[in-house]
C-alpha cells in the first residue's frame, strides 16, 4: 500500500517513545483483565479477533460538548507494550496456583504488533455515543488494555474540554495561566493538567516539569511568603527566644535588608547606585501628586523593600503580588513607585498580580491608577501595565466578573480546572461490539447504557454554513454518505428520531494511528501545538448555540437505517422477555 | 543525641528510596518558587534560616476530620533532592538571560541536608489550621519544596479520608475493594487512589500495579464483555460482511464454544469429563426444585457458557458478574448450577457480583435463593456465599442501603471514591511562620485566611474517657501541657473561646522525620499495613459525634495563652488601619 499524505508514516520507520508517565505499565490495569485473559486461554479463545468501541455518555460540566485528548499516551502505551520478567512473577503470584505455565508463557510473548487502533485526531470535539476509539485484536489482549486507556483518556479529555470551556467564559483575548499544580490529584493529575489545560486553550503553566516535558510556555510571579520574608521584624522577648506576654518590640525597618542596592541601566550605558533611593523618591511624587492625592498615605515598607529586591532580581521583568496588606493603599502605589523607578533606567515592568477581594473592583481601580500615572509622568503604555488575577477562579467567577466589568488581562486558575470541581470524572467505557466477525451488544434497563454494536464507521456531516450538523454511525462496509447526496440519520435508540441530511462536506472522524505490523499506514502523531491549534480551530466552528454555557442545544449524534435496523434486531433477540406477576 | 527509641533511625545509616512516581522531581513544581529563590539568592536572603508550617483550614466532604496521608512520599523526595544538569539547563531556559552564573551553581549544590521536617504520623486524625508538616531550612530551598510537599500531602490526604468515610458508613464488617483505575485523575491518581485508600481502610484494590508496588491485596471478578464475547452468534447476512436489512439469522449456540470439558476434582482423585454436562444437569434439578420454581424460566445460554468456562479456568475462585441479562432469571440460577457442579467435584465457589439495578433487592433475592439452595441440597456455607456489589457506590448509596436492609457483603467503589466527587480538592497551604528567628504572620481580610504565626509545638489533649479533646498550638520554647496540669486553650481567632483542660494525656504531634545531616534522630517511616492500622485505630478513639456524617460536632483546635497574645499583637502591628470616607 502507498503512503498516501505526508502525515501518515509506517510503523516500522519510527520509534515511538514510552509514556510520559513510566508508571503507565501493562500492569496498571485492572486485575480481572488478567484473570479473564487466563480464562479466555484456558479456553482457547484468546486470539478471537474482537472488537472493542472506547466511548462516553453523557457530556461533562452540563454542556454538550467535549474535547477529545489522550490518545498519543495511548498509542505511546500500546507500541512499547511488553509484559516483562519481573511483572510475570507477580502476575504468578496474584493468580491460583492453578494456572498453568503456558498461560505466563503466551503472556511473556505477547505484544501490541497485531492490534490496530482506529481514532478520532487529539483535539477533535466529539460527543456521547460516538466511538472515539476503535481499538482490534486478540480479545485477550485487548483487554487488558482497557483499564490503561480508559484511564489515559477519561482524566485528559475532562480537563481539556474543562480548559476548552473557561476559554470559552475568559474570551480568546486575554492569557490564561493554569495554575494547579499544588491541588491537582497527585503528581501526574498537575503534569497531565499542565498539558491538557494547554491543548484546551489555555497559554501557559506555572508548572516547571510540565513546561519541560511539553514545551509549554511558562509564567510566575511570586508568592506572599516572599512578601512576608522581608516583615518588618519582631522580637518575641530579650533572650529572643521564648514568649513572654507584652514583651514585644520592633526589630529593624525591612528596606535596610538590601544590601546591594546597585542596578545597572537596561542599554548598559548607566548604573544607579542607590535604586532603593530611587524607588523611594518615586513614592514621595506619587504621594505628592495632585491626581492621586487621597487615594493612599502611608504604604506598607516590608513590601516595598521586597518589590525592590524582586526588581533587583528581575529588571526587565518586574513582577508583583500587590494584595498582601492592602491592593489600593499599599500594593499599587509601591508597585508603581518600583515601576517608575525602572522606567527611569529603560525597564518596563511586567506587571501585577491580585490574589484576592473583589477582582473586578480591584483591577479596574489598579488600571485608573495606572492611567493616572501615565498622564501624570508621561510614561507611554504606563496605563497598559498587565493585571493578572487568580484566586479561586472558575467558569461562574469569570463570568460574573464578565458580566460586572472589569480590567485583568490574564487569569491564573488552579484547584477548580485541574480537579475539575464541577465534575471530577468523565464515564469513558469501553466495550466489546464484534468477536470473531459477530457483532456484540451489551444490553441495560438503562436504554442509555445499550451500547452500540458492529464494527463501525464515523462520519461528521457539515451544512451549507460550514456548521457541523450531524455526526453518523454506519457499518463498516457500508456505502459511506457522500457530499449532496441525500442520507437518512437515525437516533440509534428512539425511533421517531430521524432526519434527512444532504451534506455538503463529509468528514471521516476514526483514522488508523496504530496499525501493529500489519503495514496498514497510520496517522503521525502531532506535536503539542498542533493539536492545541486543532482544539481551538474545531471550537471555532461549531455553531454557537452548541457552545452556549446555559442550556445549549445538544449536537445530533445518528446511525444509518441499517445499522439502526440491526441494533434493534440484536436487541430484541438478546433481551429477556418480561413476565409481569 | 541518644537513640531515644527503636522506632528511631539515624539518617546516615539508610538510604531512602526515591518517590513511587519518578516524576516527582525538583522540576515538579511552580515556576515562581525558582523566580524567588533567584530573587532570594540575588538579595542574600537566600541562606536566612525559614519555618513553614502545612495546614489546611477546612475538613473535607462536610466532615470534622481529615486523614494525614502522602507523608512519605515527601520524605522519599527530599531524601533524594538534586537538581541534574538537564535540569539546570531547562531553568536556565525559562529564567531571563540576565540571571547570573552563580545562582546555578547554587543550585547544582543544593541538597535538602540542612532542612528538618517535623509531621504528624501518616495515618493520623487531624484537624484545621494545626500543622500537618513543619519545615525548617533555608528559605530559598524551602519555598521549592512547597508545591511538590502540598501537591504529595493533599490528594492522598483527600482520598485518605474518603476512603475512611466509606468504611465508616460501610460499617467495618464489610469488605471494601477500591476498583477506581479507569475513572482516576490520570495513572497516578489511579495509582495513588489505590495506595490511599487502603489506608484509609480499604481492604483490597482491583489495581495490579498498585498491587505490586505496595503490597495491597488485589481482588477482581470479570466484566461483561467475558459474558458478551459467549453470546449467540448473529450473521450480518450471507456475505457476513455487508448489513442488509432483515437478513439476519442465529449461527450456533454458545456452549459449543466450550472445547475442553473436563475438570479434575478438588482433592485430584477424580476427573470430571464433561462438566459442561454436569453444569447442566444442575441447572435442570435448579429448575424442577419445588421451593425455587417460579422464580426462573430458560436462562441465557451464552452467560451459562460464560460462567462454565471461567468455572473451568478458576474452579477454586470462581466468581460470576450475574447482571448481564437478568440476575434473578438468569444470573443467579446460572451462578448455582456452576457452582453446585463445582461443589461436587469439592471446590467452593466464591461469589456474584451484582454491577446494576436495584442492589438492596437483587442481594436479599440472591441470598434468599442460596439459602433455598443449601436447604434443598444440603451444601454447607452454600447460603452464606460472597455478595458483591458495584455501580456507582458512594457514601450516600451505601447509607440508602443500610436503611434499606440489603445482603451485601463486599463493595466495589470506583468514580466517587477516588475522584473525591464530593470534594474533589483539599486546600493545604504552606505558609511562613517565621524566618531568622523572626515570627511572621500572613494576613488576609478573611480571618479563617490569617495564618498563625511562629515555630510551634502542636499536642494533643485526651479526656478521662480516652477521648482526644483538644488540640493545642503552643511556641516551640513555652513548657508543654502536662498531665493533669490545668491549661487554657484559647480559640486562635475568637477572644471569648477558651476553655480549661486538665489532660488525662498528652500526645505530642509533630516529630521529626527528616533532619538532614543534622544528627536529630528520626522517625522510621513505617510500612503501610502499619499506618493503615494506625488510621484505623485513630478513628475508633474519636468521640463518636466528631465522626456522625450529619452535623459533626467540631473538634476543638486551640492556642497557648502566650500563643494567643503574641498572634494578636503581630496582628494589630501589621493590619493597615482602615480609613472610612
Amino acid at each position: 500500500m502507498e503512503m498516501e499524505a505526508n502525515n501518515r508514516v509506517n510503523v516500522l520507520e519510527e520509534k515511538i517513545k514510552g509514556p510520559t508517565n513510566p508508571m503507565v505499565t501493562p500492569l496498571l490495569t485492572d486485575l480481572y483483565q488478567f484473570t479473564m485473559a487466563y480464562a479466555y486461554w484456558k479456553g482457547g479463545k484468546h486470539l478471537e479477533r474482537s472488537v472493542f468501541d472506547l466511548f462516553f455518555r453523557r457530556n461533562p460540566f452540563g454542556g454538550e460538548y467535549t474535547i477529545f485528548a489522550g490518545l498519543e499516551e495511548c498509542i505511546r502505551f500500546i507500541a512499547n507494550f511488553r509484559i516483562g520478567e519481573e511483572e510475570i512473577a507477580f502476575l504468578r503470584q496474584c493468580l491460583p496456583p492453578t494456572c498453568e505455565d503456558a498461560f505466563f508463557d503466551y503472556l511473556r510473548g505477547i505484544d501490541c504488533s497485531d492490534v490496530e487502533v482506529y481514532a478520532v485526531a487529539e483535539g477533535s470535539v466529539v460527543f456521547p455515543k460516538m466511538p472515539l476509539m476503535r481499538i482490534e485484536g486478540p480479545v485477550a489482549l485487548v483487554q487488558l488494555l482497557e483499564t490503561p486507556f480508559v484511564n489515559l483518556i477519561n482524566y485528559a479529555s475532562l480537563v481539556a474540554t474543562n480548559a476548552a470551556r473557561h476559554r470559552f467564559v475568559a474570551g480568546k483575548s486575554k492569557m490564561l495561566l493554569e495554575f494547579g499544580l499544588r491541588r491537582a490529584q497527585g503528581p501526574d493529575g498537575g503534569i497531565s493538567a499542565s498539558k491538557y489545560c494547554y491543548m484546551g486553550g489555555f497559554d501557559a503553566t506555572s508548572n516547571v516539569a510540565a513546561g519541560k516535558l511539553f514545551g509549554i510556555p511558562l509564567r510566575g510571579t511570586h508568592s506572599h511568603a516572599f512578601v512576608s520574608s522581608f516583615m518588618v521584624g519582631i522580637t518575641l522577648d530579650d533572650s529572643n527566644d521564648r514568649l513572654i506576654d507584652k514583651q514585644f518590640k520592633l526589630l529593624f525597618a525591612s528596606a535596610d535588608e538590601i544590601v546591594d542596592k546597585s542596578l545597572c541601566s537596561s542599554n548598559g550605558a548607566t548604573t544607579c547606585e542607590d535604586f532603593v533611593g530611587l524607588v523611594q523618591s518615586w513614592l514621595n511624587k506619587l504621594q505628592y501628586t495632585e491626581s492621586l492625592r487621597g487615594s493612599f498615605g502611608e504604604t506598607n515598607q516590608s513590601e516595598l523593600a521586597a518589590f525592590t529586591s524582586y526588581a533587583l532580581a528581575f529588571p526587565s521583568n518586574f513582577l508583583a503580588l500587590v494584595d498582601t496588606y492592602d491592593v489600593v493603599r499599599s500594593g499599587i502605589p509601591n508597585f508603581c513607585a518600583v515601576a517608575l523607578a525602572l522606567n527611569d533606567l529603560g525597564y518596563k515592568a511586567g506587571g501585577i498580580r491580585l490574589d484576592s477581594g473583589d477582582l473586578a473592583y480591584l483591577s479596574c481601580e489598579s488600571r485608573k491608577f495606572f492611567c493616572a500615572v501615565e498622564k501624570e509622568f508621561g510614561v507611554p503604555g504606563f496605563g497598559k501595565i498587565n493585571i493578572t488575577a487568580s484566586n479561586d477562579l472558575n467558569e461562574e467567577t469569570l463570568d460574573a466578573l464578565n458580566k460586572q466589568g472589569h480590567e485583568v488581562d490574564s487569569f491564573g486558575i488552579g484547584t477548580y480546572l485541574v480537579t475539575c470541581y464541577a465534575q471530577p470524572a468523565l464515564g469513558c467505557v469501553f466495550k466489546l461490539v464484534e468477536i470473531n466477525k459477530q457483532p456484540r451488544i451489551k444490553l441495560s434497563e438503562d436504554v442509555s447504557k445499550v451500547s452500540i454494536p458492529c464494527k463501525k464507521r464515523c462520519f461528521r456531516l457539515f451544512g451549507k454554513e460550514g456548521y457541523p450538523l450531524v455526526d453518523i454511525m454506519t457499518g463498516v462496509n457500508e456505502p459511506p454518505p457522500k457530499v449532496s447526496e441525500r442520507i437518512l440519520c437515525r437516533h440509534p435508540f428512539n425511533e421517531s428520531k430521524r432526519a434527512y441530511v444532504v451534506p455538503q462536506q463529509v468528514e471521516e472522524l476514526l483514522k488508523c494511528y496504530w496499525s501493529g505490523d500489519s503495514g496498514t499506514p497510520r496517522e503521525e502523531l502531532p506535536p503539542i501545538q498542533k493539536i492545541r491549534e486543532r482544539c481551538v480551530q474545531q471550537l471555532d466552528q461549531m455553531r454557537p448555540d452548541h457552545m452556549r454555557r446555559l442550556n445549549p442545544t445538544p449536537y445530533k449524534v445518528s446511525v444509518s437505517a441499517k445499522l439502526y435496523d440491526f441494533i434493534h434486531f440484536l436487541w430484541l433477540n438478546e433481551a429477556p422477555v418480561g413476565e409481569l406477576q
